[in-house]
């Protein structure tokens, strides 16, 4: 069986390097070998093993009949959908790691699969090398999916874990997570969370088996937490976690993206560094979760090879994945309740009291501010409590008021 | 399309009840809906919904040719294997949650799946409602697997966590299990081990792809673990667990359960009570984790009827899993390489010394006794170090030495 691969950066070496390593190991669940007849990119590589099978021109594997599983691993929306969408209307299943093309583009090219009797895989488009879509598309079958709340992005939950350990303020672990490679030059994609935003869209899109927009979620990043949010968060014996958040209550459907403190009780709580974990709440297993490496070019390529390796044992046939391109708007953010951890001025303490109750105080000896967790209320009574609050800070949190 | 329930007991009754409570959402994955036909049960369940469809014969099912999907879930060798052999041999996918059985004829029964173009499907039989057997068929295929470790056993998990938080005795912690319905009156099958030993046989058999038998794998139970045990556990700053442990090493292969004192560098040093969790190592994805309520009615049943849909999908085709009859033994305990913490009567800490060199010393506040931790040895050199000493207690442990 021949395969290609779209793209020779992180993951598309990191496919290339899998395939290569686990051949016969790969080849005896398959029934045969999987065999790189080309990898696709503008550059050149000379010398290196990967030039014999090099091209520059998509063409050679769209015209290429032997060819019948591609890997899709350039990332960004173009070429990559004209690309996969060529290559599943030859009858080519093609295997994704590009969360930005599955969340707008999922449910279409899902369809052009199913009409060419083949495949469209994006196990590695979220949580890297976690199993999640495959679960929520075949094993959690039986279950109402009605939550489904992660960690998504690692390079934030690096930068929170460092926050938080070594008590570094935001940019300072910025930076380090950069210099480690765990952030990109142009971090703006993770820390405001676009990232976890487009994972949220297609998790939520699976749960709903609808498409729900990327747009649509209101997503917060980690830009604002500071250090002194940290010290709160270790005072409530919370720590702070970029959440992935989506849920159906009474046939609604609810998602968002933001920075909430967790305590102990939520296993999410001991997720820290690079490492990704997602729970899943269905109505009748109530909660798993799944935990492992959610990026990196292993990891992430051996989810792709995964995929590679069901295209291959379905030849001539679609193994379907229910995600109907009819759009579904969530609720409005407005009517989603939290608790919320509340800083202002110390000299507003009596001004917040009387607008929030008194709620649960916490004093991380942080001088001239009052900071204090409201009880559960909606996120439109939030703003109309604090609107003439000078609010220093606010974060959401998810445990139960004293 | 008609299934049948074999077995009206926990399991049954709750597959029972995910059929119908989530009927609609299963017909939407499945294309046309699944209709309970026939539960299979010895007793009778006057009054109850369940009557319309109840046999006390085995053969109804058998001889039905509308039936193609069925769920054994009795438990026990007998005569499970006899109907689960009928069931195949006439066609019909069978689905369980019988780890006995599983670990005893899994790899014989796929084969008699695939010569009948039906599927045998046992994703329910390790963890409950954890997505753990599908994930190593057909989301991990990629990898080499390395390693899996796991707490596989809810009730030790539970007696082990009281026995930590609330500082109970065995015994104690124990009746508590059994009040709380968490421990069967017959507890020996969880706290002896065997219950993790069959799930560990099944585990190591699909990571090697060959049988490994329940009876190969060195199995300690955790009726030694005493609140003394714990007190030093918790000054080591580590937790004891009762691990399923297999791993693949140059070559090799190895399997134990036994408890093990692990510190918080494992995420399975966070799992309490009755959960569940499994971590899968692979070689291009690194550590996995999965987490979840590893028994229970609904959660079980889940994993269940989840296997009954992938059947109904593929009817007259076989979803096969690459688990080979030929036996695999494990090798020897002896070969195994451990650290150990071990407990002495203070008078013999000399010659533990001069036995093991000085490790990891440990004051528990015990009178009268000398704990200390021995570097990496293996099992064979531990037993012949500590021939002449009176070891108290011994728990093996997976940290480093300090």
């Amino acid at each position: 069986m021949k395969v290609a691969i779209l793209g020779y950066g992180t993951v598309g070496s990191g496919v290339y390097e899998v395939l290569k390593m686990n051949a016969d190991y790969i080849a005896q669940g398959v029934g045969e070998h999987l065999e790189i007849k080309y990898v696709l990119d503008l550059r050149d590589f000379p010398g290196q093993d990967v030039e014999k099978v090099l091209t520059h021109d998509f063409n050679d594997i769209l015209n290429d009949p032997e060819v019948r599983v591609v890997a899709e691993v350039m990332g960004g929306e173009h070429p990559a959908y004209e690309f996969s969408k060529a290559a599943l209307e030859a009858g080519k299943s093609v295997c994704t790691s590009n969360k930005e093309l599955v969340s707008k583009h999922g449910a279409e090219l899902l369809r052009i699969a199913r009409e060419h009797k083949c495949s469209y895989f994006f196990e590695a488009s979220v949580g890297g090398g976690i199993p999640i879509i495959r679960p929520l598309n075949n094993a959690l079958t039986a279950d109402e999916i009605l939550e489904i709340r992660g960690i998504v992005n690692g390079t934030t939950n690096y930068i929170l874990t460092r926050m938080r350990d070594v008590g570094m303020d935001f940019d300072e672990a910025l930076a380090e997570a950069q210099a480690n490679g765990y952030a990109e030059r142009n971090p703006a994609a993770d820390i405001e969370g676009l990232d976890a935003a487009r994972k949220t869209s297609i998790l939520a899109s699976l749960a709903n088996r609808a498409q729900i927009d990327c747009e649509d979620i209101y997503t917060e990043g980690i830009t604002k937490i500071t250090a002194a949010d940290i010290a709160y968060a270790k005072k409530l014996k919370a720590n702070i976690k970029l959440l992935s958040l989506t849920k159906r209550e009474a046939g609604k459907t609810y998602a968002m993206v933001a920075p909430v403190m967790i305590r102990s009780n939520s296993q999410l709580y001991f997720i820290n560094g690079v490492f990704n974990a997602i729970m899943v709440k269905g109505n009748a297993v109530g909660d798993l979760m799944f935990y492992g490496s959610g990026a990196g070019k292993l990891p992430t390529a051996s989810a792709v090879v995964a995929d590679m390796i069901q295209a291959a044992k379905h030849k001539g046939v679609t193994v379907d994945t229910i995600w109907d391109e009819k759009k579904l708007k969530p609720e409005p953010k407005d009517t989603m309740r939290f608790r919320f951890f509340i800083r202002v001025p110390a000299e507003e303490a009596d001004k917040a009291n009387k607008a929030f109750g008194i709620g649960e105080v916490v004093d991380a000896g942080i001088p001239s501010e009052y900071g204090f967790v409201t009880d559960y209320i909606r996120e439109a009574d939030f703003e109309e409590l604090s609107k003439d609050l000078h609010v220093i800070n606010r974060i959401r949190c998810d445990f139960k008021y004293k």
